[in-house]
């Protein structure tokens, strides 16, 4: 059995690979019919710390009303300055791989990595995702900001679970390997 | 109930969205452990004619010895030339929305277009897929061929089935609108 916190990917994304559309709106997401929190609710049982992009971060508090919804979390906003002014978060900007290392040896629940893409892009090209939740939205974008982009290796994964919450199919896949 | 010979997009894709590797190779999908046929037994019989890119045409033929194994089919095959050499096979240059409007108009199963990306972006820009048959690959590319690229307009979809065959989760989608 494996006990050290996993670093997990959990997004939806649509049927032709974009978590948002150009300009960051996520309402063909929104319009989408699921099944009560479509695992969101659960999955955030499991996890203890959130490591998000500045960018990611200032649109939460922006739809939120300046009321930052994750403060029952730790939560690491990478930002070029390593600084910002809400001291109930640790802004950094220390490389992903640090970052995860020291996680790692802490006890503690998962770690979600909240995105956007230029957070994720950065996870991928070191292979630090132990576990993606992909969840799919039965839309076609034609265009969008991509959940992947090109990553130097091939990673082969396995699928652990894979079920439906009305028109989403949520996948959970683990490294293979 | 509608009646009307549908179009049918069936693939297999890895979690990153590519159908082949950069040099056309798909080592990585067989490698995937499946269930049966993995669902083409079942499609392959509610389709009765495939529009194949010339590429994809040779890919096959090089791979079964020139002995092209879909003749119990109509076989459309895209060329620049609309010139080949076999008989059995409807060699075209048409565009493919004048080919569709054909095919609908004569009665018979279904259309399954097998691609390459040309063929699938040709589709794709004109809105002519029915339905959407992807089966992803517990796979992370990094980089290949794209199943989809950018198409002019959005695309809603609603998600009539879903399954897993051993490693490969399966949906099927048609127009939602």
């Amino acid at each position: 059995m494996e006990h050290t916190r996993k670093v997990v990917l959990f997004i939806a994304v649509s049927l032709d690979g974009y978590i948002a559309k150009t300009d960051g709106s996520l309402e063909w997401l929104f319009a989408v019919e699921g099944e009560g929190s479509n695992g969101y609710t659960e999955f955030y049982d499991t996890i203890d710390t959130m490591i998000s992009g500045r960018a990611t971060y200032e649109h939460v508090l922006q739809m939120m009303n300046n009321e930052y919804p994750h403060y029952d979390k730790h939560n690491i906003v990478l930002t070029s300055s390593g600084k910002g002014e809400d001291p109930k978060i640790s802004f950094s900007n220390e490389d992903v791989a640090s970052i995860v290392k020291k996680l790692r040896r802490e006890p503690g629940k998962n770690i979600w990595v909240v995105g956007g893409s230029k957070v994720i892009e950065a996870f991928m090209s070191e292979n630090l995702i132990d576990e993606y939740i992909i969840t799919v939205t039965p839309v076609l974008l034609g265009e969008g900001i991509p959940l992947f982009t090109k990553f130097p290796q091939e990673i082969k994964l396995k699928l652990t679970n894979s079920r439906t919450y009305g028109q989403f199919v949520q996948s959970t896949y683990v490294r293979a390997e």
